[in-house]
Parts: C-alpha cells; sequence; structure tokens
C-alpha cells in the first residue's frame, strides 16, 4: 500500500495515501489533516494541566488510528507515565506500532490495546487524561469516559456531527442529544454548548462536576476539555448555575436564558418587542473557558511547533473569554433585522459596546450591555 | 456460613442467612424476597414475548447474585436458547452455581461470567432480553444495555432509588436523571415516568426506538420492560408524542402536558384557576403498557407458581391500562383541595366519571374527563 509521511508537531508519522486523500470513516486507518489544530490545542492543554499535577499522567486514546496524537503527547508534553493506545482495527494498530517505532517512543511508555473503545476504557481505568476523537458524534464512548476519568482528570472531547448541533438536522439533535438547537446567528455556539450539556449529564448522573477547561468550534468540528471533580453539591450548584434554556427573539434578536429547573418563570414574549420568544436547549450557560488556561496555553506556544491557525484561535479565544456571555451579535444580523443602511465597522463597534471579539464569527462580538443598550448604541453609529 | 433455603417460583435456592435478615448493598449474594413479584412478572412478560420469536431466546442477567431470577427463566419459560449470568463477585458467583445445580439446570443452557455488568454485556451481546435490577439506581448500566439489546429485544429495568424519582431527594433526580420531580398526588407515577426518559435517552441517542410493554411501582422499586425497534424516523415520531413536561396547579390539581420541543408553547397560568403553574420532567408521557401484553401476562397466571400481590397488581394494571392518562386523582386530595365534607366512595367516582383504579394508589383513579367536569362531578357526589 502506497504511504505517505506526514509531520506534525514534533511527530512524524506514516499513513496510508488514500486516507489523506479521502477522509471517510470507512477508512482502516484515519488520518485528518485538519484535525492538525485540534492536536495542538491538545498538547497545548496539556502542558498547562500538567503542571497542576505533582505525578506523571496517565492518558488514553481510545480510538488512537495512526497514533499520530499520542505520539505528540509523548514527545511535546512532559510527565507523561503512559499512553494507553487502543483501536478495535488491528490493520490501524499496524500502523500506529509502526510509527512509535518511527518516532523512537520508548516501548516502556506505551501500552497498546485492541478492543472496542467502551470496553478498553472499563478495563483500564482510571486514566488522568481521556482523549475521545472520534468520526461522528462521541456519544458513544461518554458513559465509559465518565466512569474511566480518574478525580481531577481531563477529557477531551471532539464531535464532528456540527450538523445536528447546529440546527441543520434539528431532529437528529433531539435524538441524540435530548436538546432543541436554534438557526441564528450564534447557532455553533448553541451547538457546542448542547454538545457539553450532553457532556456534564453523563458525568453528573454518577455525582461528578465537571469544569469547562476549554471549547472550541473550528472548520468542521467542535470540541470541549473538560476537567472533573467530586461531590454531589458541587454538582447541585453547577446544574443550578449552568444548566438552562436559552430564550431567543427572531424578530429583535433579544437572548435571555432560564435555569433547567425554573421553568415555572418562563414568560414566552419578548421582554423588549413582544414578540413571541424562541428556545434552544436544555444546554450548557456555563463558561466556555477557564481563562487562566487559555493564558497558560498561549504561554505555552512558542515552545512547540503549531498551526498558524492556532495561533490565531487561541488569540482571539483569548478576548473572548474576558467576556463570557450566552449568545453574541454579528454586524449582519443587526444590519439585516434593524435595516440599517450600511454596517459600521467592527472595531468602533467593539469599542462603543465595551464589546471583545469571538472565534466563532469574524463580524461577531460579545458584550455586556443590556440588549437595548446594544441596538440603540448600534444604530447611533451608522 | 448458615444457609437459608428459599422456593419462589419453580426454584429452590440457598442463600446466606445474613442477607435475608440484612438486605443492604453490601452483601455479596443479594436475595431480596420482597422482589419475588418483580421475578413473577418478568417470568410472565417473557412467557408472552417468547410467542412473538419463531426462535429460541438468548438471556443476560448481568447482576444475577444467587441467579435465582435466570434459574426461575431457565425452568418456567419456554424457548430459551441460553441464559449468560454475570456477576463481579466470585462469592455471589459460587452460590449461583451451587443453586444451578440444586435446580438441575442443564449446564448446557448457561454461559457463566464474572466480569464488570458493562463489559459483560459489551463483550456479549447482543440479547433479546436484558435484566437489569440493581441495588440502587441503574442508569450506571443503561448504556451498555441500549447497546447490546438485539433488535425487537426486550429489557427490564429496575430502579429501587424511588424516592429521588418521587421528589423526596429532588436535586438528586436532576443530576441523576435530568429531570424535575414533583410533590402531588401522583408523584410515584411521575418518578416512573422520569426513569423512562431516562432509558428513552439512551436508546434514542443511538437512533433506536423503544416501546413501553409493561411498567409498575410496587414497594420499595419502580420497574419498566421496554422493547426496541429500528429506525431514526420512528424515534422522531416518538420523541413528539412521548416525550414532554408535565405541567400541574398545586391550588386546583388541574395537570397537563406539553411537548418537549415546543417550550415556546408554554404558559404558566392555570387554564382553570389561574393560578401559577409548576412542571416536571422531561418525562416520558407515553403509554405505560402494551394491553395486549397485559392481557397474554394474565393468561399465563395460572401457569406459573406466583405471589398473590402478582395477581392482584395485575388485575388492577389490566382495568388501568385501559386509560392511559398522564396522572391520576386522589381521593384525599381531591376533598382537601376542594373543602369537600366527605369523601365519595370510589365506586360511585369511578361510575360517574367513567374512572379506572390505578395501582400507583388505592384511592386513585384516573378518567379522561376535563378537569372542570371532574371537579362537578365530585361535588355532585358529596
Amino acid at each position: 500500500m502506497s504511504l505517505v509521511r506526514i509531520e506534525e508537531g514534533s511527530a512524524l508519522v506514516e499513513v496510508p495515501k488514500k486516507v489523506v486523500e479521502h477522509i471517510t470513516e470507512r477508512n482502516e486507518v484515519f488520518y485528518n489533516p485538519a484535525m492538525a489544530v485540534n492536536r495542538d490545542l491538545t498538547v497545548l492543554l496539556l502542558r498547562v494541566f500538567v503542571k497542576e499535577k505533582d505525578r506523571p499522567i496517565k492518558v488514553a486514546e481510545p480510538l488512537a488510528a495512526s497514533a499520530i496524537r499520542s505520539i505528540r503527547i509523548l514527545k511535546e508534553v512532559p510527565n507523561v507515565e503512559k499512553v494507553y493506545i487502543n483501536d478495535i482495527s488491528l490493520d490501524a494498530l499496524k500502523y500506529a506500532k509502526r510509527n512509535l517505532e518511527l518516532n523512537r517512543i520508548d516501548p516502556a511508555k506505551v501500552e497498546i490495546w485492541n478492543e472496542d473503545a467502551n470496553v478498553f476504557l472499563l478495563k483500564t481505568k482510571y486514566f488522568d487524561y481521556i482523549d475521545i476523537d472520534p468520526f461522528g458524534t462521541p456519544v458513544d464512548f461518554l458513559d465509559a469516559t465518565a466512569k474511566a476519568l480518574a478525580h481531577r482528570g481531563v477529557a477531551g472531547i471532539t464531535a464532528t456531527d456540527t450538523a445536528p448541533l447546529s440546527a441543520t438536522y434539528p431532529k437528529t439533535c433531539l435524538r441524540r442529544y435530548f436538546a432543541k438547537p436554534i438557526e441564528n446567528e450564534f447557532y455553533h455556539e448553541v451547538g457546542l454548548r448542547i454538545l457539553i450539556k450532553k457532556i456534564a449529564e453523563f458525568f453528573f448522573q454518577y455525582d461528578i462536576p465537571i469544569e469547562v477547561l476549554f471549547s472550541y468550534s473550528y472548520l468542521h468540528h467542535f470540541r470541549v476539555f473538560v476537567k472533573r471533580y467530586r461531590g454531589a453539591r458541587r454538582v447541585d450548584e453547577i446544574m443550578k448555575t449552568s444548566i438552562g434554556y436559552l430564550l431567543y427573539c427572531h424578530k429583535c434578536l433579544y437572548r435571555g436564558t432560564i435555569p433547567f429547573d425554573r421553568l415555572r418563570e418562563l414568560d414566552t414574549t419578548c421582554p423588549v418587542c413582544g414578540h413571541k420568544l424562541d428556545f434552544a436547549g436544555p444546554l450548557w450557560v456555563g463558561k466556555l473557558w477557564n481563562e487562566q488556561y487559555v493564558e497558560g496555553m498561549l504561554e505555552e506556544l512558542p515552545h512547540i511547533r503549531h498551526q498558524k491557525e492556532t495561533e490565531k484561535l487561541l488569540k482571539v479565544i483569548r478576548e473572548e473569554s474576558k467576556l463570557q456571555t450566552v449568545g453574541f451579535y454579528t454586524l449582519s444580523a443587526l444590519g439585516k433585522t434593524f435595516k440599517l443602511p450600511s454596517l459600521p465597522r467592527k472595531k468602533d463597534v467593539l469599542k462603543v459596546l465595551s464589546g471583545v471579539p469571538t472565534h466563532f464569527s469574524g463580524e461577531g462580538f460579545r458584550t455586556n450591555l443590556d440588549h437595548k443598550e446594544v441596538i440603540e448604541r448600534i444604530k447611533a453609529l451608522v
């Protein structure tokens, strides 16, 4: 079989040529070059994470494929005790092993498994870091991940089924995530928040509280890093503050949230324009980023070989994480809704609204100002 | 260790004496004599189920303990190919094996496993029938059950954590079941419906539709039998018709439902008395019984040795399944709410309201009549 050599970070891997050319679920060994940013961010986050630990960490990659992620973690993250590399395909493992050799990985640092990903996690638990990077939805792996993650451990979870989560296929979202998505200017953010709600459910059912350390939407995937803790009381607190519904007015762009267990207080009339409100959720209305982690990842950036896009994304998120609102505005939605004769410049908008940019949309911005105030100041700008 | 012999159905088992005396989670071999009704109903349902099949069925008991349930299934249900008996405790398996011998079970009819229940299910799938009978909540086993159940297979699931489900511990219910319970006259029914919603979520996320064949609340447990089918479109249909929220008026006892994805239509004002409505859910608002199964189980009753309580329960449910309303009324709640000078006789109430009794409460009844009509006719009776 014809092979292609790929360099990424400090890893050098060989994968079958057809895999790079045709990325589909059917490929035996899955290598997606667009995922380099995903892996850069994983390495950066883990470099921050290991500093918290007073001992080397134990890592699991249940869907390892070419093992490029495991190799990068082993070469680019200090203080990794061992990476458990699993794939259900023996063919994938053949390439994984070859790549481990190619990168001169110490065999004592890895353990190779050929199991169903969930059986693997349940039999080898517990791990300080688990990476779930499937083709499509991660739901198949969430229960075992919640069970196999060690106290104060981190899970990095990818979802490539962004279409259902972002309201292109709302029925699929209802079935798979038990939440209603929405078509509006920040539908990707809503999709990411629905994904986090789903992840949270699996942890909460076992009385495990979680914190979102980092999350983003990039090209055709969502990615979330959650850290788990202990304590049912803490879960109760997070349920109250971080799980809810989004309320949204398609007429005037008003947005608000209501806690999951406080539907009694729901008023479906827009408080600004009186139109009927739409809703999305249940979803995560808590923070999408831990600011210390974002800063830490930026500090680690010069120490690894990374994609330009990784840096760009991180720098926007650094700004964005300072105003963690639920939802953001876009210039085009404002222009269309309020029939503005022209669109204001984003720079001016950020200034008059004390706003921050968002990585979800180049023309988007977040602000803490009241909705009416936003509209007035935008109108005054044009 | 001192042993006790127990006869139940056509099974004879020996369990350690202390187990019968002190039923706690810590017991090595778990035998709960109050569960005889649970096992009677399991055998009856399976006797109906096997008639649908043109081949012998494959059964799994992932939490087998003394194996009394497996033994009863093997002795009392025709056309069982094999029962996979699993327990994580070697001590429990020691008794299970002894009991299999004591009952002269053909060794070719059983396969013994000593694994984590979820690993066992994932490694041995698929099954026509899976029985989940844990101490406490079944949530730990739902993901693997959804993955391991064969097309047109049935899962029988017990929950003994009725206190959270029935609003004694509402925060635990939120964490564990992602639903709000409610304190009212039919809180047990709400608890059962929340449990079914949770079970449904695990199946729906894999595009698997389910039907509730039979369910009930008895002493300190809830029990649900679901049958799985195929087809995402069918899941969409069930989401629409069978998942929703309960709306409830604590002032006038009005109750209604609203579909899960139609919160836009929510009005939190009681349409009867104008009071603020409370809510519960999301929960299962679909049918709790398949009437053909209920009839079939009653027909099988004379063919097995059973508890008197089993017959009593089944006969009430036969009546109850004819009016599958969400929620029911109780005489005491009506009396208290409407300050009735005396309580009408249940017989008279059933007559004037064309009602049916409910197994959830001796003083409860279901009716299809409009809420206002119910109140008027009740008032006219006293």
